[in-house]
């Protein structure tokens, strides 16, 4: 008996492996290494917590993979990573430090002189400290981001499913967002009844059929961080523990990690009877959405769809109040490339996913940014959220 | 009239500076990059969410500071960060690429030839790719980490003050989990309910005296991270949405950010009356944080507390249970350097806080582990968190 699962198969990550091994073959490397958290999820299906201390995912010209971490992660790796090996190193700073382990662990799996890697050593995180992968091992490093990216970027049946399941319960934890947040409440406590209460449906609904694989959510959330009236005019603000005002702007965010997949949905919501000035902004901003949604189309470029968004900004003298491009792609990672952005010449192409959230920021006015999350199809875009995106469905009452 | 403030004054971000520059100056730089976000709110009192978008700190031998920012953080920049200067690029990947603006910021300022940085370029974060800063520059890069982290662990008045305060809210929300956790209860319910009440409270009572400064949490938090019952051997589990069973062994995990600024508090709970090997293991790690603390002195070094606990491991025959190091320095980082690891031979100065949790990790029986956030003295340490640590205390009713 099958029993229901969500989860990537075991046979979709060998696969994502086999890709990788036809690169490092085609590059005639010896082998390939990734330090990045997401690589490592998206090759093994192992989410973990980065920290100071390094880890590693190395795969030979055999087809041989690893996984390197420090023994405090042994367990957890073995129970949970799609490897023939795990190799471990007592702690980090250690002495002597992992990553002369790791030389040896490269060493036996005739990983050297020639690897790709996604960067040169483990990254600067926590303040980590170690040698370049270089110097350890006196191989030449190529940059192997670009290929596995360009992997990342199509997503298959089973992760549109995994976005798809996301895209439901952030609907949900903004539909309980909207629903109270009214004058005078909290942002802070709308913003986590609204995802706690999502969080605690969905286990109810989808009990062992779901795992986060998030270190940033347990579950669906729903909040303002800090776009709330005129500090809606930061993009990317952090929270203020604002209280709501009428005739606030509020730019919303929601979301959910489903096996570590992710979606985007934003809305600008307007607290009372909107004024002209805000009906203004907010239709052009609809408009701006509307134009980029219009031109993703697969064989287009992620730059064409940027440049007709920022012919309309300039047509209608709006450029005062662009602050970013048009949006990027999404998966494990909650930006990805590649983006729709002017400088990035990407050709759109089926199974590709984006936010699509061109913003208008008008200083002691407020931010208008919508986000959707879409998949690139054979002839044009399938809108994945659905959530209402007119003013009259996004008006708080008063 | 002045109002009552929590945060660090400008003052302070200006002697930070001020101690860089003395060590500019001492090695004949013209100027340092920092690109980490802990290393720029620390200089500048400026956090934000880092992401593909790059961004960095620069000063020059003549002590003028800039932010580089991307154009959509501009504002939130200038409102909050210490500098002289923010400068801004439109967009990422974009065309040219930003760090080709931020190269001829550094010309503007002077900053050539010989670079203090504490990596040389934007690090690999959700997929960057650029130029590292060598290539970019010429210059020759010279790594500055080390001494920004012997700085950021002494902690002055100021900073103690605010982990001071980070404690109490965690202590708050840690007594909440206690209180929530109950046989048949879900881990997520539980936690997210202390969590939000603790936070709801924080900012009721402190106002806006208070800002989180952090991209994890918007106040305190308290919760299990998996590690329940069985899956409590796992030391930095992920979530299971776990139920809770008599007999079950407990690790929790709380805290609170402070403007940036971490505690950290975990104790090991028994659902129910406990076994006699849950007693044994319990009392060994209770021995095990006592070890530590008794050897944490000014003067002594970092090996040495390790090799003491290690030493009681080895006594007891508990290597087997062993799966990391004694402790770390926490701030604004929720892990610093230096460690109390046996390979860190940092000497124990007044002003540093450690996180004190040795842990014993039993397969089929669960994990033990407290962990308390101590400052060394004059002439040994000082407690912060005072939550209990006995077992009577840490029973929960069946």
């Amino acid at each position: 008996m099958q029993t229901m699962s969500l989860r990537i198969t075991p046979d979709e990550f060998d696969a994502r492996c086999q890709r990788l091994l036809a690169y490092v073959k085609k590059n005639n490397w010896n082998g390939v290494v990734l330090f990045d958290n997401y690589f490592i999820l998206y090759f093994t299906g192992f989410a973990f917590i980065p920290t100071e201390r390094p880890m590693a995912f190395a795969m030979n010209a055999s087809a041989e993979r690893a996984l390197f971490v420090p023994r405090l992660e042994v367990e957890h790796a073995q129970s949970a990573a799609r490897v023939e090996r795990v190799e471990s190193y007592p702690e980090y700073p250690g002495n002597p430090h992992p990553m002369a382990r790791f030389k040896s662990v490269l060493d036996a799996m005739n990983i050297q002189s020639k690897i790709g890697a996604d960067t040169d050593g483990y990254p600067l995180i926590l303040g980590y400290q170690g040698a370049a992968l270089s110097s350890l091992t006196g191989a030449a490093i190529e940059n192997v981001n670009a290929f596995v990216n360009s992997l990342m970027a199509i997503k298959s049946d089973a992760e549109l499913a995994l976005i798809r399941e996301s895209v439901k319960w952030g609907n949900l934890a903004h539909r309980l967002l909207q629903k109270y947040t009214r004058v005078g409440a909290n942002e802070v406590e709308v913003s986590k009844r609204a995802s706690i209460e999502a969080t605690l449906t969905l286990i109810d609904t989808l009990g062992p059929l779901y795992r986060a694989q998030s270190f940033f959510d347990d579950g669906p959330s729903a909040g303002y961080r800090g776009q709330i009236g005129r500090n809606a005019a930061i993009p990317h603000s952090l929270t203020t523990n604002a209280t709501f005002l009428a005739g606030d702007v509020l730019v919303t965010g929601a979301g959910c990690p489903m096996w570590g997949y992710l979606s985007e949905l934003e809305r600008t919501m307007i607290v009372g009877e909107p004024s002209a000035e805000q009906k203004k902004f907010f239709e052009h901003m609809v408009n701006l959405q509307d134009t980029a949604l219009e031109n993703i189309k697969p064989g287009k470029k992620c730059s064409d769809v940027d440049k007709a968004v920022r012919a309309y900004f300039e047509k209608n003298n709006l450029m005062a109040y662009w602050r970013h491009h048009s949006g990027h792609a999404i998966g494990l990672r909650y930006h990805e490339g590649p983006f729709l952005d002017s400088g990035d010449d990407t050709v759109l192409e089926p199974g590709m996913v984006f936010t699509v959230e061109p913003g208008l920021y008008v200083p002691e006015l407020g931010g208008f940014r919508h986000s959707d999350t879409a998949v690139v199809t054979q002839d044009g875009i399938e809108m994945l959220t659905y959530y209402p995106r007119d003013l009259a469905s996004l008006t708080i009452p008063v």
